[in-house]
């Protein structure tokens, strides 16, 4: 199979080592700690009110993102039966390398004294940028290899921070809890390079592009933990105080609706009202991507709930029947469904957003909020086209068909235990991983 | 099977949205965001000082008693081989909707002009309300449609809030972290329900009533989370500073002691010795539990301790000896030996508390103390006793004996990988869950 | 087999309840609640600022902290396919006595007024003392007995107080994450045992002394718990304020860039370039290790990312090529190959503090800082020797080498449901632990 040069043994180092050598470099040059000096007034991050906190009030804040990062992102793409390995494994590279770089890409707009002065608001910031890849790494999750998912966090994380700049800065829309520019963006940047990859061969599907028993428990981890932090993913960067506290009682009120939601529906479509936990796994979370944008507003705690239920509503549904006909009609074989998870609650987090500040009485900025959903849709479109092209490239080690959704491909899998049994007679030739 | 209409395809969902929908009506009329301006003296909440702290001052302890309740809770329940989806799965749709009950039944004791305001400390006692339906849940899982669970939330957190409301303001009775309003009261409960709906047909066991190795593996998620918190849940509404560090000093020092207890126990009355993963699942939280009414007292370290001592120890021997007399002789069958790990404890608890009490110069309160024990007690077993009439109802879609302890019955449950080996060449049968 | 009196029916409780009430006795007649009440100056723990701190300050730390040593290290150890049980458990029950002993020990240096008051800055503390003995654990993982681990407990613990207080208090040198005093520490200490104990019956490896691919799973869990708390474990106690960001920074860069040396790596030694999960499990996480020494210094962010480069490389080669010298060559069997990820990273932390006080105008200090690696290489070699020595002793119940790895010689293991549906005749002799 010379098209598939599936063997990472070179460029993976290469490619990973001149990455990491080219941002130490740029953090030898441009980045320093936070000291509590600040020269200037606003610019200083999304939130300008973060820097008056003592240096590490938001710390709290910031370990719950993390666990949503690493091990809520990482969990709940180990689903599938045999790609558990790259689901934690390759996200926790992902976002590691990511938020290197986004601390970097962020950074450069806000630099004081030529320098990016790191703080706990700054790293929040960088695990944020971090959530873009690891949606759209669902959309291609078991279809690309870990070089090709390198290169993607690069670009994807560059042109997240120039639409972010943009969105907030430029435009001074409000998306504390980011709807639009993390999840929308995330979902159709991703959905865009799977477009670019579609694969003809999985049209009929893929013997391992399912679960096992097990595996959906794994999967549970990473949606439980992603549940229960998305208050604080939604407000860590809100003003301290009462408008912080609103942002968490939105945010926790929105998924518990949608939780109640999601079964509902996931009960009516399904054959004799049973329960599928692909629907358990994403469509219950959908409340805390829809309510993101007005997370912080004053929407009423019932507006909230609102919001979560027909998030709940329209991702189930989305699971159901939206993705069969995106992936037949429209080549976007979208592996995670993030278009349902992510892709439509973030646009009605963003249609909120529009309505809550026209309500408000601040109707000029309405039309902000609804040049920034445009901006990051936008954005996510163009840059993920063009990101799949360039992944698509030939000599980035993309498996073939049949050994997509596959660990065995890029990692060293031990043998199962019936197998073991059955070659006892050859246990001097197995993999005895922990004599290593 | 005419007496078993297990099929969910409408009453799950009817039933559900209902229950929602009357809720978000509730919370639309009666809740609204805290703002930090209270009127009047006393009455708010248990801990009147909660409030004086900064709005987000909680917030820390609140996600800890989140993960104890999802991640905890949920997967401690797992360690059946074949029922985990619903562990995990109904344990996140009970908590959901039992987080916004609570927050209607436990606020409309303590309205302000005729509001609900929702604070940390609010949601935190939200948190704790569904504690006492999860503790119920274990008595009766496996044996139960999540349509009898909604119900049985829906009473059991209303009870629930008349009881705490007693226990609290009318008797004035110390119980910081709910030895008796949660853990005796949720155990009780779900025992009066167990014995309410005796199964004869599951007097021999059940075929799947029991382990396998990685069930076992995923429960311990569970134990271990829920063990790390404790301290978090007997400290969470404590009075901020010294007291509220003697709380989390004192359920740190009675968890680790129960450990020891609990594994020198089970080793004690095992064959040959050998450690028993059902103790070591559950009776090395008894600590926690019985350390709960007098967390806060000064107790001295080491009295701690001795109450952990002892908690290990009666847990671990309710495990082997009391729960098949409760089943063979009272018809008791309590899946995940709540009794043993939340029954007990909490009476022991509740009894350390009188005794810490009457030793404390505050003779006269000691009374209070065991009226609330008392009363715990009583409307547990007759808030119970009633909820199980109401949940036998033979509308509910209650599992036959056979379907017991089995997800497949309200859940899409993938084949397994070596019956999909077998089964490859009817590949197109089989359902690909990623497809959807 | 008499030479193996594997039966811990007697010698276990009598061990584990022997040391919980001599540990009670010694709280009665030592321990308090710290009261915010201290006479004197410093010599209060190693960090004297920390009393000055709200009570509960450091509580979201501590917690962090709490994670890694019961969620990180157990599930850390549960990647062996058969010894899960034991990994997650006697994790539980090491760490749930050594910081009541850790208490203990470390608290004796600094007694006020004959009393030892536990904080919050105590029982991190305290967990920390225990994390030395879950790092020794794992080199002798699946070859000991539970009573030769509570021994090896109680004389580790004893033993570090000892170097900790001479490392901290007599030669007041810097070790705030504690590359030298825990990490290296642990991982010599732990060593020296597994030599003593040598086994040469496993030279050519043991059928139970590797992964399946759900146990990798289970161990991923571990990995990034501690990976991502690891910043709380090297700043839990660094002086409040910008020092402690320091510290956070510091150590979130360094593991970030580790993650992408291990990964390369990796790829870079195994065949194919295929990645190595024992590699991501462990390398991942040497940058953690090796920056905690000079965490909270003025090193940049560069510096910080430069060590964590270096350690992801040495632990990665560690485990390919020097792990297997190790036991063919010198007799030392380190299951979980704590050399590279505690050992030799701990060295390179301590080499790195020497450096970075010698380059930060303190010279005169860095001979302290060699001093300190010094003697915590000398008091783990030769305390893990003796300890080895008194574990060795005929009558702890050490396992036979062909039940080694393996969880059925101390624990009842359930069925596997395999051999359970082939049994299903005999059903009424198969323990069912749901009954019990």
């Amino acid at each position: 199979m010379p098209a598939y040069a599936t063997n990472m043994r070179l460029k993976f180092p290469i490619v990973a080592l001149t990455l990491e050598i080219i941002t130490i470099i740029l953090f030898a040059v441009f980045v320093v700690y936070d000291d509590g000096i600040h020269h200037g007034h606003g610019g200083e991050d999304l939130n300008a009110t973060g820097h008056e906190l003592p240096p590490m009030e938001l710390y709290p804040m910031f370990q719950d993102v993390h666990v949503m990062i690493f091990i809520g992102f990482g969990f709940l793409m180990t689903f599938l039966k045999r790609y558990g390995f790259s689901s934690v494994g390759v996200n926790l590279l992902l976002a590691a390398f990511g938020l290197q770089w986004g601390l970097l890409m962020q950074g450069f707009w806000h630099m004081e004294d030529g320098k990016i002065k790191v703080s706990i608001f700054k790293i929040i910031n960088a695990d944020f940028s971090t959530a873009t890849v690891l949606i759209s790494f669902g959309a291609v999750l078991g279809k690309t290899s870990p070089v090709q998912l390198l290169i993607m966090t690069v670009l994807e994380i560059t042109i997240f921070s120039i639409n972010e700049h943009l969105v907030a800065n430029v435009l001074g829309a409000n998306d504390v809890g980011a709807s639009m520019i993390i999840h929308a963006y995330g979902a159709y940047f991703g959905l865009a390079v799977a477009r670019v990859l579609y694969r003809p061969g999985l049209r009929n599907g893929h013997e391992n592009d399912g679960s096992v028993y097990h595996s959906d428990l794994f999967a549970m981890i990473g949606t439980v933990f992603l549940w229960m932090f998305w208050p604080s993913f939604n407000s860590a960067i809100a003003d301290p105080g009462y408008t912080q506290l609103t942002a968490v009682v939105n945010t926790y009120l929105s998924l518990a609706t949608c939780v109640l939601s999601a079964y509902a529906i996931s009960s009516l479509v399904e054959h004799r009202g049973k329960l599928d936990m692909v629907h358990i796994q994403n469509a219950t979370l959908a409340g805390g991507v829809a309510v993101g944008t007005c997370a912080d507003m004053d929407i009423g705690p019932f507006g909230a709930m609102l919001i979560g239920l027909v998030a709940g509503i329209i991702s189930t549904l989305g699971f159901k029947y939206l993705s069969p006909i995106l992936a037949s009609n429209l080549g976007i074989q979208d592996t995670c469904g993030v278009h349902n998870l992510h892709g439509m609650p973030g646009i009605l987090g963003g249609l909120a957003g529009i309505v809550a500040v026209a309500l408000g009485k601040k109707k000029g900025e309405a039309t902000m909020q609804a040049a920034a959903l445009a901006s990051s849709l936008g954005f996510a479109l163009a840059g993920g086209a063009v990101t799949g092209l360039i992944m698509k490239l030939p000599f980035w080690g993309q498996p073939p068909d049949q050994n997509c959704f596959d660990d065995s491909i890029y990692w060293e899998v031990p043998e199962e235990e019936e197998e073991h049994e059955e070659s006892l007679t050859h246990a001097d030739h197995s993999k005895n991983k922990a004599e290593v």
